[in-house]
């Protein structure tokens, strides 16, 4: 940024605070509260998971189940599938968790040759998967608010993403929760072996870094509330902290009455866009000032068990 | 906001993206990584705990430090002091721990007069000291970016803030790590006899709603990985889930070689606006792509253990 820019920068926000963009005194237009949101939804406010698109990955405390982003990262989502099917990921581990920051599992012995899982039919690496074009035709709800690391953030299927007209590209963004394939310093040499859930405050500065591919709907805290590792970056230095990982199946590969029977909100529809509201202005009576603002990381996206009628977060 | 406003927001935005403010690819001008800084670091850069404004919550775990900011919330960090002076936390509990949000520690029995622990002569309630007047002779060191959620954030002392020159005020901010005092619905009916600590995405709506204190800067995995409670807002359902407090003490009341002799990063330095830098921009070989931003939730306050000269985070 050179200094102009900074000082544009500056006389932008003294231009929007006086408009009251930040003043938030002055935005208490009523907007219902998230419970309420939720109460008055529809069936047709929500939709099930896809299970061709839906990973378990087994922990002897639970279940996690994420699911995947196709439109965004169609070559890692297919690998990470191919993976799961060749039984690739069963008996690995949990082998990182780096306190406010990511968990990450992975082959134990990916470095020792003769210890190291071989991969059968899937692939070791993939070119990244960081943006994409821009589909006009993909469903698309943006935030009502300026996003601080990208020109546009919003929703799309579910997943929390930017977009930049200037460029023609969107990308899936580093929220709670969010997965992702690491890599090392090659851009392309990742692929699923080794993967990352983020645990901590959004680390925005992560996008369009490494190529993020789907999203933990239940589940989360078996892996947030993990023990944090005490070796560099949060790694565990002993065999015996790793958390081993029964399995990781596509959820159509499961008998159906194995299945978790989730549904999620539909994020393109005016219900969501009503939640999105209930969250940018908090009218709950505990609330003495509304943020009158809402940042991606902090929209919740509701999952509840199917026909239940209740939500689950 | 209304609708002027928000088509505003979008020009703004727009202008904002066509001046390369977003455009990462664009601000790729050489900053120093991280570590870089660090081990260039003076130990003028660094200043150490202040013991009577430093407090110990010792688990069986382990001790949490917490610095408190008597600037921000006087009553408070007084209240507090004189509570833990008074043994008044000594054999409570954490009795909370809220996914991506807080963990919440008190009285297990606080609705139980007959059971409830008695205040000898602290206080049970204080007004909010939710903001505070600006003040010029403070130090402020501004994050060179736009808040989302105020017209100007940045940290004063080694505390995450925001503030508004409309208003004149300022205030602390939600980050990972911040200590605040719980409260009913009636905005005074805190007092520091439930406390809580952000373990998750910096929730930035509850700013200038509830009295921030403090601010976690050794022992956060102590708290963040705590099994979460499965009862309503994550509190504890059964008393054998809670996690036994040991004692809260103030560190200039415990022995001198007892203590925890850690140092923070001054935040009032051309280090610490060099580190902002090294965290905007991201130098290291393994990013392809610079941020050209930071949110004030992704600043790390590097602390250490006293002129060890290695940095703990």
């Amino acid at each position: 940024m050179t200094l102009a820019h900074k000082y544009l920068g500056i006389a932008v926000m003294a231009f929007l605070a006086q408009c009251g963009l930040f003043a938030s005194d002055e935005t208490k237009a009523k907007a219902p509260i998230m419970a309420e949101v939720l109460s008055n939804s529809t069936p047709a406010d929500w939709r099930p998971l896809d299970p061709e698109n839906t990973l378990y990955m087994e922990l002897a405390s639970g279940r996690v189940v994420v699911e995947l982003a196709p439109e965004f990262a169609p070559n890692h989502v297919a690998n990470v599938k191919a993976l799961a099917r060749e039984h690739y990921y069963d008996g690995l581990a949990i082998v990182r968790a780096q306190d406010n920051y990511v968990v990450q599992w992975a082959d134990p012995n990916a470095e020792k040759p003769d210890l190291a899982r071989k991969i059968q039919h899937a692939r070791k690496t993939l070119p990244a998967e960081f943006d994409r074009a821009m589909d006009p035709k993909m469903p698309f709800t943006p935030l009502p608010d300026p996003d601080a690391y990208a020109p546009m953030a919003g929703f799309s299927d579910g997943f929390p993403m930017a977009r930049d007209r200037h460029t023609g590209k969107m990308w899936l963004v580093h929220c709670y929760g969010m997965v992702g394939a690491g890599r090392d310093n090659d851009p392309d040499s990742g692929g699923g072996t080794e993967l990352y859930v983020v645990i901590g405050n959004a680390p925005r500065q992560l996008d369009r870094n490494v190529t993020l591919f789907g999203r933990v709907v239940q589940g989360m805290d078996l892996l947030s509330a993990l023990p944090r590792g005490t070796g560099a970056m949060g790694f565990y230095e002993k065999p015996e902290q790793m958390v081993p990982i029964k399995s990781i199946r596509v959820a159509a590969d499961v008998p159906e009455a194995e299945r978790s029977d989730l549904e999620i909100m539909r994020t393109d529809t005016p219900t969501f866009r009503n939640l999105i509201e209930s969250r940018r202005n908090r009218h709950e009576a505990w609330f003495q000032v509304q943020a009158g603002h809402i940042d991606i990381a902090n929209v919740p996206i509701p999952v509840r068990l199917r026909n239940s009628g209740g939500s689950r977060k």
